[in-house]
């Protein structure tokens, strides 16, 4: 493992997105301050992370110089984002991770992208992405040990927010590629409701399954990226003068995946929430909700044929391994299988409703344990498939350390479009988790 | 009202898809006999009716001449198929209506276009779609009477299909943009459920409300398109061995705009129908859904922001009126309204789940009436935005004519999922509907 150290790392890297919001505001620095910090941070730490598929510095700051120039300010107005280079960006390449597209230069940016620059946010670079959001791994480091995946498919946007590179950066999640990587870099990781934000111009290959999100260096971040692509304000929360949160266990018919610390992790998380004052139980799905890991896979592979038709039909030589297996999959998946995967989703999604009434929160697993040895697999999204599937908004809360030192989050479930609700919530399971982990620049 | 005469058209452009099909696998034809005869006739009245945004002769042969070199035959073998020009096309431009993308060569294929090429069709060219495909129109006449409007947005599609162009095209909705048209051009128009095919390479606004469908001369078309692009058998269904359906009439909170002529078809739908031994009702929607068709305009609005937010942040000045007219009411609709519509959608599609159980389908109008006189606006999408919505699929059932000659369709709604039902529906509807159109070319 090779690292740069904490002495070398300006304290502006290290500031969370709300502190650089108010240090710009109040004038304690300049953008192009913390610019000159992050690419100084970038160029020294690239070399063994590689979390960026494109950053081009003299594009930065043209995009500082034009920021300089206008009127009016945005809520994130001086504020580097990194991008997943499954994203268009029409001054940026777009690879999607895949031969296919290696000089793909996309004429318009991503609707979320566009949003984000008129909020006045610049767009750092791009995050390297596994081809086409799948399976088949880029070169990335977890940079917290770099013999070991920072998860995928959203592995450079872990990486870079983790590794104080920058500290936003987008992904997006089909089966387990946000929370997954959240979990192994210790990032706050957040998968927005179904279809709250618009993936034009976003490469998926599930489109009822598709779901932007974002990771940050802490949970009011997350809210405050929320609160710019909504055009509603952001307030900080005092967590003590919030109602304790109701929360379920919740281990799902999947809970036989997880590792002895990621056990350990739900068993500290519901002690350290209880004697805090929150109501925790637990609950078990209906049994019909076992049958949704099956269901999340059958339309994914169906979807993919769908929506990788023209890659599969003028490409083929230039797909993964791993990719045609998905294709093949989907292939054997008849149209009516798909459509009863669909129908189950859909009254999963109104069961689970009823159920959450009772609760602020449902706590799972983020993923089976810490981050795997090697960077040729990007672990199993085996703790996040049934929740993409059903819509719902969910955060990574991250604290736990494994057996290796490397983080082990929690998941918490909120309510179909109650994603504000689940940052109150976030925040204050966050605040209350004895966590061993400590966040800093390594 | 310029027009050829029903002399100059050969029979061959005249026959449905399963038609062309069956006479293809007979050997009675080839597919350049097909060809030649479609360009003649797109030759002869594409310079009144406008429907052809591209068409390029030498790229039709050159598919003719690469199909069959191919062994394997798809379900679509030779068919030429219109592609409404929100589409992207890898070898043809695709302009979305818009001038600011009046260069645009796509690099891709959008995914059900990569599908129909491997199912065999022959992509004949793409039709004239209002800009991205909302309400400013383009050049087409409808054929019926060149005077009057087509319907949009899928403008070209309608026309060429309707004057024997093409014996299929496609087209997308996200108000009423496939049934309008249908209906003004006197052809069976589906809508699909929503999510039913990819939206992969289609350039919407309004994610939540997109969806794919397409237009024919036959209602057995539709369901050989359905099937094609499924990968599911397709069967000509003889209607005297099914059940006669049950059919509910929903006036819906909107008909207070049926013109006398859209009256007098419903009336006279419920009629025929009821004689030819179909089980006919009515139904009264609950008062919630009489908010559905605000809802419809404000999710459109909102999300028409995000989705083009690339266009609106760099390319205002060469957006239309109307669409700024649009983005001005999305920049008004606050994120909390957005959700509010969000919710009430999903309480009244499950709402519609559970009073369709009793029927096989139902009655609602395609459009206000007849066609309107004048190029200069595509109609109004009043009987079609709530059922965009609620995501179900539906078919324009064309037969009856207006005061002035021109069609006058009537809507059939399925239920979610079950679109293949709704095409016997349709199909029986179709064949007992005491039609006084005559679908012959003018």
């Amino acid at each position: 493992m090779t690292s740069g150290s904490l002495n070398e790392v300006d304290s502006l890297a290290t500031l969370t997105a709300v502190e650089l919001r108010d240090g710009l505001d109040a004038g304690q620095f300049m953008t192009s301050d913390l610019i000159d910090k992050l690419l100084a941070r970038i160029a020294e730490r690239e070399p063994d992370i590689k979390a960026w598929e494109f950053l081009d510095a003299d594009l930065v700051w043209r995009q500082v110089e034009e920021l300089e120039k206008r009127n009016a300010k945005g809520p994130l107005w001086g504020i580097p984002v990194g991008i997943k280079d499954i994203c268009d960006t029409r001054d940026m390449p777009s690879t999607y991770g895949s031969p296919i597209y290696r000089d793909n230069r996309p004429r318009s940016d991503a609707a979320f992208v566009a949003r984000l620059r008129q909020a006045g946010a610049i767009i750092l670079g791009k995050t390297v992405t596994t081809e086409f959001a799948y399976f088949h791994p880029g070169p990335t480091a977890n940079p917290l040990n770099s013999g070991h995946t920072p998860g995928g498919s959203s592995s450079g946007s872990a990486a870079a927010v983790a590794d104080f590179m920058v500290p936003i950066a987008f992904g997006t999640q089909i089966a387990g590629s946000l929370t997954r990587p959240a979990s192994y870099c210790g990032l706050p990781g957040y998968k927005t409701s179904f279809g709250l934000h618009s993936l034009v111009g976003i490469k998926g290959f599930s489109q009822s399954l598709g779901t932007l999100g974002w990771m940050t260096r802490s949970v009011d971040d997350l809210a405050l990226v929320h609160a710019a692509l909504t055009g509603t304000s952001f307030q900080q929360t005092d967590t003590h003068k919030i109602a304790k949160p109701k929360i379920a266990l919740c281990k799902t018919y999947e809970w036989s995946h997880a590792q002895a610390e990621t056990v350990d992790a739900i068993e500290s998380a519901m002690k350290d929430w209880s004697s805090s004052g929150a109501t925790v139980s637990e609950i078990t799905l209906p049994e019909s909700f076992s049958h949704l890991l099956e269901a999340q896979k059958a339309i994914m592979a169906y979807e993919a044929v769908q929506d990788l038709g023209h890659e599969l039909e003028n490409h083929a030589d230039q797909l993964s391994e791993s990719i045609l297996a998905l294709l093949d999959a989907g292939k054997q998946c008849a149209y009516s299988d798909y459509i009863v995967a669909q129908e189950l989703a859909g009254q999963c999604r109104a069961t689970l409703a009823s159920i959450m009434a009772d609760y602020d929160a449902l706590l799972t697993p983020s993923a089976p344990g810490e981050a795997p040895h090697g960077l040729d697999a990007t672990g199993d999204p085996v703790f996040t498939r049934i929740w993409t599937l059903l819509h719902v908004p969910t955060i990574n809360v991250p604290g736990y350390v494994g057996p290796n030192g490397l983080p082990v989050g929690v998941q918490l479930i909120g309510k179909m479009y109650k994603d504000q609700d689940l940052f109150l919530t976030a925040k204050w399971c966050h605040e209350n988790f004895s966590r061993q982990a400590n966040n800093k620049p390594v």
